[in-house]
C-alpha cells in the first residue's frame, strides 16, 4: 500500500472534490483527514474531516444520503483528491440541491441558477 | 457588487476548483486569495494565489496556457469556487497532462492512468 497523500500543507488535511461520476457535475468540496481518507478507501463511502466540529464526518450519517466511492485520483503534488461518486439522494448540499454549487457570478452578484431537489426541513430537520 | 466569499475559514484562501466548461473534466484545485479572486473576475483569467511562492499567480504566464473563465460558481458556505474554464493549451498541469489529476486509485497504489498531451521540459524547460 502506497496512498501517500501531502496532509503537511494544510494542517493535516487534503482537498476532496466530489464529482458526479455519470453527469460529472461538482457535488461540493470538502476535506479530509489520513483517517477520512483511509476511511473513504476502506468503506467505500466518502468521509470528510469537519473542520468546525473538529471530528470525522460520513456524508449522509444524518440525511441519509450517502457517496458511494466510484474511483479516486489525486493531482500532481499529491495534496488534493478528486473522489467519483455516486450520489444517493436527491441531493447533496444541505440547503435542498443537488450540488452545493447552487450559486452563479451574475454581473458581480451570486445568483441562485437551480431549484431545490428536496426539503432540507424534512430532511434535517432544522439541523445542518 | 455583492461577490463576498469567505476568505476567513482558511488564512485568507478560498478552494478553487477548474472543471473544462465542454468535457467536464476536473483539471486542477488551486487556492485564491480576494486579490486572485477580483482579478480572475476582472480579466476573464483564472488567478491563483500561490501559498509556497506567497504571491498571486496567473495561471499560464510562463507556459502561455492560460484558463479563459467561463462561468464561476461558489458553495453553500462560500468558501470554495468552481471555475469553469476553456484551457488555453494542450494541459494544464505542469508535468505535461490535461489535468493535474492524471493518477487513479488501483488496489491501494497510485497508478498514472493517462499519457502526457506534451513535453514539459519543452514549455517550462526544467522549471514548474
Amino acid at each position: 500500500m502506497c496512498m501517500d497523500l501531502d496532509f503537511k500543507k494544510m494542517d493535516g488535511l487534503v482537498t476532496a472534490v466530489i464529482q458526479d461520476h455519470a453527469s460529472k457535475r461538482v457535488l461540493m468540496v470538502g476535506f479530509m483527514n489520513e483517517e477520512a481518507f483511509r476511511k473513504t478507501v476502506e468503506t467505500g463511502f466518502a468521509t470528510f474531516y469537519s473542520r468546525s466540529r473538529k471530528k470525522l464526518w460520513l456524508k449522509g450519517e444524518s440525511s441519509g444520503h450517502r457517496l458511494v466511492v466510484k474511483s479516486i485520483e489525486t493531482d500532481c503534488d499529491r495534496d488534493a483528491v478528486l473522489v467519483k461518486v455516486e450520489a444517493q439522494g436527491p441531493g447533496v448540499c444541505h440547503e435542498g440541491y443537488e450540488s452545493c454549487f447552487f450559486r452563479r457570478l451574475e454581473d458581480g452578484d451570486w445568483q441562485v441558477s437551480e431549484t431545490r431537489t428536496y426539503d432540507p426541513e424534512s430532511v434535517y430537520g432544522g439541523k445542518s
